[in-house]
């Protein structure tokens, strides 16, 4: 069942986790409470707000548990956080996140490269999450969401086996994930697959929340989006200002621009509940506090068509 | 029935035409010629290679007849070119062009101020030039299309009646049109509306080929590209380096980016039998003659995926 029955499409911004993470300039922690805020005052309900991993790995993210306490203060945010291991997910749950979004590739050499993990022991930690979840009363609002990165191909093993990502998305709901996603982490899928493949993961996930990740890098992240929307998709991430780029592709665009996504799905229908002006509000103040930082975006530029509406709003908490 | 049967969407090339009329820079005539020959070295089947207009409202397009003879005498392509009314029509039939690329737009507002000339001034013109190709044998061979820009909407009028789209479409029918287009001409349309739109545009095509236009000016792109295929929509069109840009919009990009457009069939396994490859070449050659102009596009700076291939190329004449 989704997070909001009042809105037809749910738009996760995680640019202060997958934005940030890449940027050359750090973010300060009074910076990133500020751009939380605005994107709360645009409308946006559930933002990916850090990463529990090692300090010295990702020291962008190290000061995630003071940002999902302070998100949590603002209220009327859903908090997710990004975990790629138990110690992780303990951490995020005492610092009070709502949904962990546990992480493991469906490219096991990349899984290797990236958390140090075969399929096997990624799924090791993730029953143990779930079981600490489901043993302390404190935690049992805590939404565990299963993640597959790499699900339309991979930087060292190319082409992914549907099979695999399929049969890992079973794997997750098995051991008791409340909902899934899967990520195309470095831009490789294209419309048909992802509506083939998300087609098949909604069929598994068998009623639970499916949510999308897509990377511009080859500029088929809208279309992309499209074909998941088509398979039956209706929860998004997204990263203002398209933020993060590509280490190995100079000027390529990160995630999904939030705001481009959210004209696209507001112009087809889809009510979202992000006021569109407010939403270059906050991505205003993400720049402030990125000064340099490159972003990307044609909505930022074009403006809306004539005589454009969105759907509704009721803009946020204002 | 589709001009060539060994490839499975065909990808049209407008950038001699609508990349280059909004250009700051104007390209010689030579760059043009070196530009064409590098496109079809590339596998590139059908170009419109100019636009048969008054030489004082377009300059850029004043060589458009000594550009359509060069491109004939290369052989192995397709030239199309654009008219706007009568006139127009004849230059292009005398110059050999293959395809007359006839334009209203849908907006009857826009029409005016494009052409200055009502929906009903418009289609007595199209009669004639049907006439006129059927009245002359050395013209026989010569296809007339009926391209409805603004179909997806309007700067001057906002919203644009579908009705009125579907009902000029079977105007164009009902007077002698060997194929039909529509064409999102700034930008406004989402792939909803273009699917929907498509799939009764083609019904009143009753088998006629049938292309879309599209503009990147919010990024939707390559989404409409996606809805259009999904509706059935087997050719398209695209600007190499996406040229062209929008005057209105400062930094926003022009007609769906080619190279982008190709990777996205391919990867899809359309065959377009482009030679992605020869193809940044012919982006090169672009850029070589237009030093200075912004140009735009993924592709070019991610390159392919690993392990990617393309479904089969013969690359051109080569």
């Amino acid at each position: 069942m989704p997070l909001y029955s009042d809105i037809d499409v749910l738009v996760h911004e995680v640019g202060p986790r997958d934005g940030l993470q890449a940027t050359d300039i750090m973010m300060s922690t009074a910076g990133k409470i500020a751009w939380i805020k605005a994107l709360k005052n645009a409308g946006v309900r559930k933002i990916q707000v850090g990463s529990f991993v090692p300090r010295k790995l990702l020291p962008q993210m190290a000061d995630s548990a003071e940002i999902v306490k302070a998100t949590k203060e603002m209220g009327g945010v859903h908090v997710a956080a990004l975990v790629p291991n138990f110690k992780g997910a303990q951490n995020a749950m005492a610092a009070g996140a709502d949904t962990l979004n546990f992480v493991m590739s469906a490219s096991e050499p990349h899984n290797l490269n990236n958390v140090r993990k075969t399929h096997e022991q990624s799924l090791m930690e993730f029953e143990k999450i779930v079981e600490l979840r489901n043993s302390e009363a404190q935690y049992s609002h805590v939404t565990i969401s299963g993640g597959l990165a790499t699900s339309f191909g991979c930087t060292i093993a190319g082409d992914v086996d549907p099979k695999v990502v399929l049969s890992l998305a079973e794997q997750y709901v098995r051991l008791g994930a409340d909902r899934m996603g899967m990520a195309d982490t470095v831009g490789y899928g294209n419309p048909q697959q992802v509506k083939e493949l998300f087609s098949e993961f909604i069929q598994i996930a068998d009623g639970r929340d499916v949510s999308a990740h897509f990377h511009d890098t080859r500029g088929l992240g809208l279309a992309n989006v499209f074909a998941a929307l088509e398979a039956g998709v209706r929860e998004f991430d997204g990263c203002l200002g398209g933020l993060g780029g590509c280490p190995y592709a100079p000027g390529a665009t990160g995630n999904v621009v939030t705001e481009d996504l959210v004209f696209m799905l507001e112009s087809m229908g889809y009510r979202t509940d992000i006021d569109l002006q407010k939403l270059l509000a906050a991505r205003a103040v993400m720049e402030e506090h990125l000064q340099g930082e490159p972003t990307h975006g044609t909505f930022v530029k074009a403006g809306p068509p004539k005589g454009f509406s969105q759907v509704q709003t009721s803009a946020g908490a204002g």
